[in-house]
């Protein structure tokens, strides 16, 4: 019988799931991981039916993605020491409602502008990945 | 005597009282409009000293960040009938925190793309500034 809740027809948009790949399923989102080696850049995906934008968030839900936004900032702080968090729900190309959550350092390909569209993306290394996917499992699984 | 929650040192960071104007106080934040008639573009900046990522806010801070913020998306969805709103917490450039909330059009002047680094900001006529404050003052008013 399908859940009245919106997650049972939930799916990744194609292009979330062909530019990033699945990590986890944390409180109320899929963590992504984007492909993209230029940047330690998490995607976070409420797995609920036809949201768009922030608001479109109950309460509770909101409380829960904020939640999720948290551990993803603190594990990017952990993992990368990175001078600055970036977190942004944008949408305009991909209109299924994700939030990218980005560790960004003085330097890097982009700085000091946001990712988006500054460079083609420099998808991981095979090996490289198995060991981040690791990494990140890991830690959330320590600290939930 | 000083107050003891950071706020009685909460000074707005020059570029952000250069570039934007203070509209309002709302529940934790200051409300800020972007001087740029390109986009409607608000800017939410929570008025506590030492800010600089989302995940630095403590939980009671962050819930009235996110009223703020649905409450500023609201407000553009009413006024405007965007396409998208953008959300996002950069601070590459301006290390204090603030979170933008941009209403988006499909064929504004940056669509699909973010707006930052797009084009140089177009500041409002004097008399369309007026209006929109007061449109978005009663606005506010009206629903807190």
């Amino acid at each position: 019988m399908p859940e009245c809740d919106g997650t049972a027809d939930f799916a990744l948009h194609p292009a979330l799931a062909r530019d990033a790949l699945f990590i986890d399923k944390w409180s109320v989102c899929q963590l992504l991981l984007m492909n993209d080696s230029r940047y330690p850049w998490l995607i976070l995906v409420p797995e609920r039916v036809g949201l768009r934008d922030l608001d479109d968030l109950t309460i509770e839900e909101s409380r829960g993605v904020w939640d999720d936004m948290a551990l993803a900032s603190r594990l990017l702080r952990t993992l990368y020491q990175p001078d600055k968090i970036n977190v942004a729900a944008l949408g305009n190309m991909v209109p299924q409602l994700h939030i990218h959550v980005i560790a960004r350092f003085r330097g890097d390909d982009a700085w000091p502008h946001p990712v988006w569209g500054q460079h083609p993306s420099r998808p991981y290394a095979e090996t490289d990945l198995q060991v981040l996917r690791n990494k990140i499992t890991l830690f959330a699984g320590r600290i939930c």
